[in-house]
């Protein structure tokens, strides 16, 4: 055993078929694959996913993108409505010398405050748009007038972009990639009527990653295809067998006649989708659920399966893997029976 | 400011405040004072609950535990029913050597799982009950048995112990008390009726702190009161005046009419319990809430008051605050309108 328990664990053959599954399937729909690195914080899967054909990575913050550019990658995007401050531009030019960067604007006072800080550089902007989620992104008929203010104020105007997040509900998948679609063409077209070039239409979440319109799409942003979870399992966008991330946990009580494990929401995280049918799953045991989630503990009905044994370590599928990456010093990978570390090298990089 | 948002701040005055009010109340009780180091993770904030009183630290795991210790703690409980395996009880041996170490077990399995790997060495155990939280511990009648099966097998046992988590409900404190109150007179009665000394019986939480019977339970273990959140501030447990650690965060999109911040469950957490109100709540806005919460953004519903300007930082009350220090690497500790970086320095130990 690597580590004490509890800690994460990828199994690399699945995770690299992962990996090249989707490079494959952009390949032949012939749209970009930008994989967003906030799901693996890892340089050592980033290598990976670029060396499998990734035409950049996806980021969320401007210290993922530090940790990334730092360790050779050259062109990535991040996917946020940054606000712009003096130091942040500074650290966007900064990351412009080594690497193509891009990032997100959603109205006409984040466009201008871009170029105000940032105008006549080579960092470039892409307008987010609001496909349906309704967290950020502007209506899409706004989106021309966004890239006219950046294009003004000297922003090179990279294109438009949205997320789907909408696809995170059962059956939502084709609904949410036609929200998309539609959005993401009046969103172009409304930045073509101001006679701007739009070189990159971005769109793409795992669960509606393959019901992405690809003639409107240029470029898709999926992350937690590589590892899969619970959620993905439970929308049933990713098959069990092809979860390579689970937690090992120990048994370490069977208190009122269930498992409770030492995987607790410090390990897992605490995110409950409101279609989730607990705090997590056990992957050699489906019809298992983590009936409850503390810090340091998961109460586990095993849905009639036997109870494992005190002191037994059980794969635990996290809900919503992202958030159980974050948590990660290290990934320990598992690959032909041996393990290594990896660091989650942009853990906690959140600003 | 110390970094870019989203960082976590403490407001060094009100935090020392709290630790000195609960180390006063405890003295006046004459109940012993073990706070919980989880919730802080920071050795600067063990020392000051140490040389205000506290008679030891309360910790999750075996790497809190060696985090603490290094650092000059001579007195760990580990309040866990800790699986021991041959490395786990090498590890307790080492600490044993430089501090006083307890941990828990809640059946009797553990119980003679510990005699075999430490029995005859100055680790000492506590039995946890079941109070009526039903995630781990023994029914208090068996206790006795517990510690029956420990103390033969060569364990010293310490007594018996609690968490009332069930005190986590509206108006739910004063019953969990109680509760907390019978289980553990039953289980120390258990013990004492096997002929073994109970020289602690340990309970507490935050929100029933104040509740807990003190001719019964001799030591406390709250955690959540150094700092306070947006539950104990639902629960009406402590005010807002009260609360020492918010999450700076930044506006960084109106979309949709609404605020977006930069602090998502990254920073925050995920938690959200059934009585929640939110997401997570704002120290300067009573009536606004965190309506959506995702990985880098959150969704503020105003309750009225004006919309912040964009680029502007609020603080961020999080829901469950051991959660957010778990997130982070650094507490940006202000005082006297300086700030200072005191690390977190057992985030991530959880095995």
């Amino acid at each position: 055993m690597p580590a004490p328990t509890p800690y994460l664990q990828v199994d690399l053959a699945r995770m690299r078929r992962n990996v090249r599954d989707a490079a494959e399937r952009a390949g032949v729909a012939m749209v970009a694959l930008r994989p967003h690195a906030k799901t693996h914080k890892s340089v050592e899967i980033a290598r990976l996913q670029l060396s499998s054909g990734a035409a950049g990575l996806t980021v969320a913050t401007i210290g993922e993108a530090e940790v990334f550019v730092r360790h050779g990658c050259t062109d990535v995007f991040i996917a946020y409505p940054l606000w712009l401050d003096d130091r942040a531009a500074g650290r966007l030019r900064d990351l412009s010398n080594r690497a193509a960067v891009a990032f997100g604007v959603d109205s006409v006072a984040a466009a201008a405050n871009a170029g105000r800080l940032l105008g006549g550089t080579d960092v470039e902007v892409l307008v987010e748009v609001d496909s349906g989620q309704h967290r950020t992104g502007c209506p899409p008929d706004d989106a021309g007038q966004v890239a006219a203010v950046a294009a003004r104020a000297g922003m090179r105007v990279r294109g438009v972009f949205t997320f789907p997040g909408h696809a995170y509900s059962p059956g939502g998948a084709a609904t949410a990639a036609e929200d998309e679609r539609r959005a993401l063409a009046a969103a172009r077209d409304a930045v073509q009527a101001h006679g701007l070039d739009v070189r990159v239409v971005s769109g793409g979440s795992t669960p509606s990653l393959w019901d992405t319109d690809t003639r409107t799409v240029t470029e898709v942003r999926p992350g937690v295809y590589v590892f899969g979870d619970a959620q993905q399992w439970e929308l049933g966008t990713m098959a069990p067998e092809d979860i390579s991330l689970t937690a090992v946990a120990t048994v370490v009580s069977h208190a009122g006649g269930r498992a409770v494990l030492d995987a607790g929401s410090k390990v897992l995280g605490a995110d409950r989708a409101p279609y989730a049918t607990g705090f997590g799953r056990l992957l050699d045991h489906p019809d298992a659920r983590i009936a409850a989630l503390s810090e340091h503990h998961a109460v586990v009905d095993l849905g009639g399966a036997p109870l494992p044994r005190l002191g037994e370590t059980v794969r635990v599928v996290p809900n919503h893997v992202c958030a159980a990456v974050n948590l990660a010093d290290s990934l320990w990978v598992e690959e032909h029976g041996s393990l290594r570390a990896w660091p989650a090298s942009a853990r906690g990089r959140n600003g």
